[in-house]
């Protein structure tokens, strides 16, 4: 296999680190607008696994905007697999990119969706990666496979759904997907505090878009965004985090193979972010609408978002110091294969200590990084075959599992993931 | 009585205004670096009045900022008082205009504070008015009064203090100026709302600043912003309201004359505007230093607190729909004449609906504007006199509340101030 990872930051880096702990990849590209950024990556590689491995990587300034740009580096370097890492917003021409220059392509995150014109409160417009599948059949004929959506939330809870579906259900009400975390640094005296605030940039774009949920009554629906919030628990000692209704991919795509009532997404975000967003959409602060104010060289124009991310401090000065785990979480509910009412929920869980000792990653990204270099390794191996635009809910989960949870020294990610049964109402 | 006017923003228009429905001026010029804001004010003044009573006006452009532009148009004018309607940056060359002018002064806030260069949390710098009663010399030695923080808070809760410690207690303890509103508009189903954020501009600056108390162990500290809030129960139906301690006037101005073991000064903002504050300070966002980002043509550099102002909707538009009170109120604790364990509120009411119908101004603007004008009329009757730099709380509170309170009909104000006894503790 010879990949061209298109997006050299937080989920390019950590996919390019993983795949240095493997021995699948026979070269590795790394292209990002920013040269630099991607030669870092290279760095941290060279000086942790040796030039052995180092060799096999190499980095270039490539604009993802371009879809011409993709294909010429893909092509040149003979790449089988494209990995799209960047902003949902670069993700078509990426994929257009990938297509052309003949290779198979799996991406983190979907094409982006857009607001319904006039009811975005009620329904639903263009859907995350509508785009993509409406392409299903160039890529079809074209016998190139794009796995879309393979990161852990969409990606491992499709893989959980999958799972759940195929071997602990009988009947599946609801996909719940919920993720949460419980991170902290500690202050002056030692104390650990929470860090609500790390994710807000995400949260903005995440939270203010109208969540979407869909049901097999109606299909898919939109709401308010910022609506209520669902106190969730989560295992390996999270606890109860508040969650946020938010529209992510498996919402279009576990209904695409999967047997349903419902499929709802929410984001643990905490009280105090959850908060914080409530203010700033309140004062007008999450708007991406430029205000023209008096700056120190005459009147400007800027969105107030662009203000609120400016005004954070770097993220990047803070993971080094946090601590605390975050969870991947897919809640079931249904009918057992006994026949009995079953509420499970499938979770993997990632250590912030762990993640930045070993990778030099936080753990919100690198768990986002981790299935994709598994789907990867499936596709590397065989294990995994498709033609077309699929997600991940449409492959075996079995296989998936297995790799990711063999411990490091029998050939497996050593990545275990957890079941938990939950008192079923009724 | 000749008047100046300085400032034809929400204070500066409201005496104006107030003062038209008086007979003691002979003549008042409002003057704003922006003349067209002065001539509105005018002109509202012509509609309401009739061309009698606004000949008495008129308007012109002055920038505050200039001193010798404030002597300038007082000494053309023959000007007696100038009242100082600015904000606190402005207040020191306005008070030097007017002394270099010969006139008598009159302001609603005082020259401005400054933190401590390195306690700012525990020890006071620069307090309000602190440059201005450095000067009290040269006034006492030119024969003519400065009367400094004469508006609502500062202002009447001088008064309200002096009366008290005159009429009420035989000892004081507590000094607790507080003050709080019950803000609302109508949705669009007809139901009261409240409105938090249309005080957010001004809170921003007053309860960022390090809060100020003075006990008469160990004279004025400070603390950190943003510190404990008190809930209050406001009189005439407004309620309970979270306070939050800030730096005002009165704290300097009560420990001059009076005889009290404390003076705190709260601000009612609500639950909602304190959380508000809590997240824009914890963001970073009521910061002043500027952040860098990028704009539509560049990058640009914005301070993150005038964006938080410049993304709000105009105060303006909302205040003529607001239904509600706001409460300037004086807490006293102490023992009463009868040696007796007292505790009583002083407050006056001002009702929004009634201050916009009969002036067009904001009942929270307006309720500090009024004590101003009272305070130049007992100047002109001759009932308050005084030479040098003097707070409200060094002349006799009697002819001030008599007035206040004097229904119209019998040449008053027509304004009553209640007062409410409270249980005492131990």
């Amino acid at each position: 296999m010879r990949i061209l990872i298109v997006g050299a930051g937080g989920a390019g880096d950590a996919i390019a680190k993983i795949v240095a702990t493997r021995t699948f990849a026979e070269a590795v590209v790394l292209v990002d607008p920013d040269a630099a950024r991607a030669e870092r990556t290279l760095g941290w590689i060279a000086d942790r696994h040796g030039a052995d491995i180092a060799g096999r990587y190499t980095a270039a300034a490539v604009d993802p905007a371009d879809p011409d740009a993709v294909t010429r580096v893909a092509r040149a370097n003979r790449v089988t697999h494209v990995v799209n890492a960047v902003e949902p917003r670069l993700v078509p021409s990426v994929f257009a990119g990938a297509l052309a220059a003949g290779a198979d392509y799996l991406d983190l995150t979907m094409s982006p969706s857009e607001p319904h014109p006039t009811e975005p409160h009620r329904l639903v417009g263009v859907k995350p990666g509508d785009d993509q599948f409406a392409q299903a059949g160039d890529w079809e004929a074209s016998g190139r496979l794009a796995l879309v959506g393979m990161a852990a939330q969409p990606g491992l809870s499709d893989v959980f759904a999958r799972y759940a579906a195929d071997h602990l259900f009988s009947q599946v009400d609801e996909l719940g997907v919920r993720d949460g975390a419980n991170l902290t640094v500690r202050d002056e005296r030692g104390e650990p505090v929470p860090v609500p605030f790390l994710r807000l940039r995400s949260a903005l774009d995440e939270c203010l878009t109208p969540p979407v949920v869909w049901q097999r009554e109606g299909g898919w629906s939109a709401a308010p965004p910022l609506g209520e919030t669902e106190v969730f628990h989560f295992p390996a000692g999270i606890g109860a985090v508040e969650c946020l209704p938010v529209e992510q991919g498996e919402v279009v795509l576990m209904p695409r193979r999967l047997d349903a009532q419902r499929v709802t997404v929410k984001r643990g975000l905490g009280r105090d972010l959850v908060g914080a967003l409530r203010t700033l959409d309140a004062l007008g602060l999450a708007s991406q609408v430029p205000v023209r104010l008096s700056g120190a060289a005459g009147p400007v124009e800027v969105a107030p978002r662009a203000v609120v991310a400016a005004a954070l401090p770097d993220p990047a000065t803070i993971w080094p110091r946090v601590e605390g785990r975050t969870c991947a979480g897919l809640q079931v509910t249904g009918t057992g294969t006994d026949g009995a009412p079953r509420s499970t929920l499938l979770f993997h869980i990632a250590d912030n200590a762990e993640t930045m000792r070993e990778f030099d990653s936080p753990c919100t990204v690198w768990q986002s990084a981790l299935p994709a270099v598994v789907a990867l390794e499936l596709l590397a191996t065989g294990a995994w075959t498709g033609v077309g635009v699929l997600g991940p809910e449409a492959f075996d989960a079995l296989p998936f599992l297995e790799l990711m949870a063999r411990p490091t020294a029998l050939g497996g990610y050593g990545q275990s993931w957890g079941t938990e049964d939950r008192p079923t109402v009724g």
